[in-house]
């Protein structure tokens, strides 16, 4: 395998290609994706997909002239394959690797990076209206799945689409986000996809194709849509934006799609292409099980068996807990944007789907439908990641906090998320959440605990956030029934007069460690575990900052408003002057890698406390008399 | 005036009038409105609009039952006159008085609280489906305006009506947001209204409402629906959402409202009702002046004139800046989210029409199109109220300061908003923007400074943020051309050598007013403009901490995580030991009102700052000796 693909060194090289030949590297690329990340993990499913599509784009379109915008980005493996970046395709999502999405940094043919959905069409629309502006001659073009269209800012990009007259999308539509799509907007689209009428012509493109090809059958397309509109107007709704429609097209067809890119070149106005593609398309396992395959870690490339799972993953243990809890609470709701996987929803869903909702990626929406419900005696849980509820800011801040009514987000992958990089960390809820009244703010030191505030959550009259990390835990052995803990009270894990050690959530280890380290020094340490970081239990805080040298704070957070933070401002405001050392993340953005390393490299460290407890530590002796 | 309107201590009052009796009520209302407004202010057009559909509403349906959800609510005012409020409205948006939105703590009948827009979609839908769970048979009916449709929660919304069998929408086309809408929803509506076909069979309603009433004329409405699909497919697109589309309708005809209310309420799906509204109606000036009369102050009630305009705003100086800096600058372009005029941005526009973007509600998109730009060599200035960016918090963080792109973020109505209350308060900006890397934060003391910082914003090659109050600040003379700031570095304003008092933006005066103080009790006081939250300026921070007894610190914002933590972090950081005094907004939602009030109330005072002082005023000897 790779005898075509190996002579890649960029765009142009593929541009000599035959169809034939392009359909052969299409098979090689398929190959070396599958073994490649069979070593490494990734986004298989959606790269498998989108193989012919980014095939053709960069057979007509040249880059980094032409501006490709891919949403999210995941699917950008082929890009990155034939932009340069194929002897590197083995380090990707590892330490030091290539990222597993488009980033500026990393190559000019990365025109914008993504992480997060939705976001293709406007950043592709700034693009064509700068573009217009100076007078270039260049193409956009915005690379969209169906997903997409079920956030909000893609329809905000399409409501100012005119402001452009020449641009590029195409909607990759393989009736997946990360699960199967939710909505009205995937019915339309599969109405379209299935309608006989439209099956029918474009069975004839294709055979028109392969008999005189080109300009021919893009007409016969044309008129496929024009066809269908009589009976479906499934241009109707895109073209009332002021798109023009094209398609749907087989996306495996790599002659038809350059064909039919050939000739939207050449359009003077904003067209959509409509490609149907298949997730996972060419490896087995990826089709049968669609989710699994989306984005996953390491598995044997024949079989696509991935390694057993052992202990539950902080995801699992939220979902066994909801549905417990659901038994015992009518009014119990659960809701995920688009993530009943990645949140583990899905393992709730069986026992309670009327009690389980799926919006689609709209994380605005979910926050205020789950308000609407509260208003009327509900009690919604928001499963979105840390770094996905940034999306739902001010509807937290309105909605929720300001009408102080009892939703619970639960925050999965709270923390550094690893291998996915910058756009998946969920470094900055503290700092985000902290400002905004009404809020509890909790973070479990393991399964057992996040039980405990779950159900603590639910039993609050208010909003309430919920932050546990990516993976899993230390594999504390759940109870039975989650208890209800006291609002705003901290733990102590282990007494001592010399230091007092918050050790927030998941580093309250490193707390532990911190303590050994000093104790075996001669000092006493005291290691708290102060599970809410709103309301902070002040009176214990004043107690410990009265008795100790200096206080330490560890968080899985950038530093800039984070626990550490607040441990600041409490003290300031009880006059209690105490020195704090903070330990968290630095104000930067962190790349992609594995957490430990990362850990050890921002400063997330016993060793780096220990430095910035250096003043401290010499004081040992007077302290000792003085007490 | 006002003989019907004063009889009316409930919804349940309007119920037994005749047609003829709740025309000349509307006409009281109409009346009772531009008088009373006239003295407090408020958003009189929007009101004047809704005032027939608002009492067929209440007619027809039972609130506190049924639940009205108002799209931003500030279209209110004739809810709150009809459900026991109307002795009140004098008060509203006055201290202590009636919010001008609507407010679940102020009535039973207020469903929803609301102030930016998008929302009573999903809220409602929310609430359609709590009630469909707990098997309720009361109805749910949201009522948005057109530009509500700008707004991608809006869509995502639309995209999960299946979840509900039952639900009203109704569209208030009034083609206006706060200025007239942008994009392709608005052309679509206005496609749909301006259709002769549409037109024709809406007038054959009307007639026929007046002959024979009731149902006959429903009939003629949907009639008008269907045969206008031939031509235009208006209904398509509400009902590849599930929505079955009425309309339009004259939505002030309140005998045809009536009627049509009660044929919906009979129906067993989600409907949309389109009703044509004229904002300002029933008042000329505000019929001329759309704009103005969208949200105003004091009037004349005869001929509509305010107050002659006096000093410049801040959002004037911003505009008159940007068009000086535009002129020099090719790649300067200015961004509003449906804001021209709150923004000023209407006064650059014709001096730029081409460097002039208005995206609708659409605050997420704004950014990202925004970033769009960057990418190919823009500077795109955003002009975004500092309460509604909380929108695009994920596009700041990952399209703009993850890429480090250099867009600048102009927040006006910075700090407290007064009159707005709640909603409007931009009080949370630099506790959600100090936790993420790469951005610029500032805070100009005055116009001459808000000018120099949009000036560094522009040649800054990174992410910035230029945060100013709502209205006129001190009067300084704005130079001729601006000048570079040198990023991070504070303004000593007055030396001194016992305290250092940090006052910043608009609490700078209130920072001098305290060294005055200090001063005439025997101290001696340094007042600094730190100029910016970020980067701080630490070098200076450090030669004053060093000095002084303790820092006292001003700002317009929450304490949690504001400008006073930075500085706490700042010193912990650099192990000093100083201790600080935070003066700023205490940690819960702050009610509407004057803004000297609200900061007396609240503890934004010298005094506050003195009480608080206190323990470090007594050491001055002690200090005088050991200096």
């Amino acid at each position: 395998m790779g005898k075509l693909l190996d002579t890649i060194h960029s765009p142009a090289d593929i541009k000599r290609f035959t169809i034939p030949q392009l359909e052969s590297l299409a098979q090689e690329i398929r190959e070396r994706l599958i073994f490649t990340l069979s070593r490494t993990g990734g986004h298989l499913g959606p790269n498998l997909g989108v193989v012919e599509l980014t095939l053709a784009m960069h057979y007509v379109f040249d880059t980094p002239q032409d501006r490709f915008v891919f949403d999210v980005s995941h699917q950008a493996y082929i890009h990155k394959l034939l932009t340069g970046r194929r002897e590197k395709m083995d380090t990707i999502r590892q330490p030091g690797g290539l990222n597993g999405f488009m980033l500026r940094t990393e190559s000019e043919h990365d025109s914008y990076g993504a992480g997060h959905a939705g976001t293709a069409l406007s950043a592709a629309l700034g693009m064509a209206v700068a573009r217009d502006m100076a007078g270039g001659k260049e193409h956009v073009i915005a690379m969209a799945g169906d997903a997409a269209f079920t956030n909000g800012i893609s329809f905000e990009a399409l409501n100012n689409l005119e402001q452009t007259k020449r641009l590029i999308v195409v909607l990759n539509d393989n009736e997946w986000s990360i699960d199967r799509n939710v909505g009205a907007i995937a019915k339309y689209l599969h109405k379209i996809v299935t309608n006989e009428h439209v099956s029918h012509l474009h069975g004839s493109a294709q055979r028109l194709l392969e008999k005189v090809g080109g300009k021919a059958a893009v007409n016969v397309v044309r008129r496929a849509e024009e066809a269908a509109k009589g009976l479906l107007w499934p241009s109707v709704f895109f073209e009332e934006f002021g798109l023009t429609y094209y398609g749907p097209l087989d996306g495996h067809n790599i002659g038809l799609l350059i064909e039919t890119f050939k000739f939207l070149k050449q359009q003077d106005k904003p067209v959509i292409l409509h490609a149907i593609t298949q997730k996972g398309r060419g490896f087995q396992p990826a089709l049968d099980k669609q989710k699994k395959f989306h984005g996953l870690g390491p598995y044997d490339p024949e079989t696509g068996e991935t390694k057993p799972a052992g202990q539950k993953t902080y995801s699992e243990v939220f979902a066994d807990t909801l549905v417990k809890l659901a038994n015992e609470n009518d009014k119990l709701v659960a809701i995920t944007a688009a993530m009943p996987n990645g949140t583990a929803l899905d393992l709730f869903r069986p026992h309670h789907p009327k009690k389980y909702f799926d919006v689609g990626i709209a994380e605005e929406h979910a926050v205020i439908f789950a308000a609407g419900m509260a208003t009327r005696g509900y009690r919604p849980f928001c499963a979105i990641y840390s770094t996905f509820l940034q999306r739902a800011f001010d509807p937290i801040v309105h909605d929720v906090c300001l009408q102080n009514l009892p939703v619970v987000f639960c925050m999965d992958r709270g923390g550094l998320s690893g291998d996915d990089g910058a756009t998946h960390h969920g470094l900055f809820d503290i700092s985000y959440l902290r400002g905004i009244p009404n809020i509890v703010h909790m973070v479990p030191k393991d399964e057992d605990e996040l039980a405990d505030m779950l159900y603590t959550a639910m039993l609050h009259e208010g909003p309430s956030a919920v932050r546990y990390p990516r993976g899993t835990g230390p594999g504390a052995a759940v109870k039975t029934h989650p208890k209800a803990l006291p609002i705003g009270k901290a733990e102590v894990v282990r007494e001592g007069d010399d230091f007092a050690i918050f050790g927030l959530g998941a580093l309250l280890p490193m707390a532990g460690e911190l303590a050994d380290v000093l104790e075996q020094r001669g000092y006493s340490a005291a290691v708290i575990n102060p599970r809410f970081v709103k309301p902070l239990d002040k009176d214990l805080i004043a107690a410990y900052a009265k008795r100790v040298t200096a206080i330490v704070t560890f968080e899985d957070h950038v530093l800039m408003g984070g626990f550490g933070s607040a441990m600041l401002e409490a003290l300031s405001e009880m006059q209690i002057e105490t020195p704090v050392v903070r330990i968290g993340w630095p104000d930067r953005f962190i790349e992609h890698g594995k957490v430990d390393a990362l850990r050890a490299r921002h400063g997330i460290s016993v060793e780096a406390a220990l430095e910035k407890l250096a003043p401290w530590l010499p004081t040992k002796r007077r302290l000792a008399i003085s007490h």
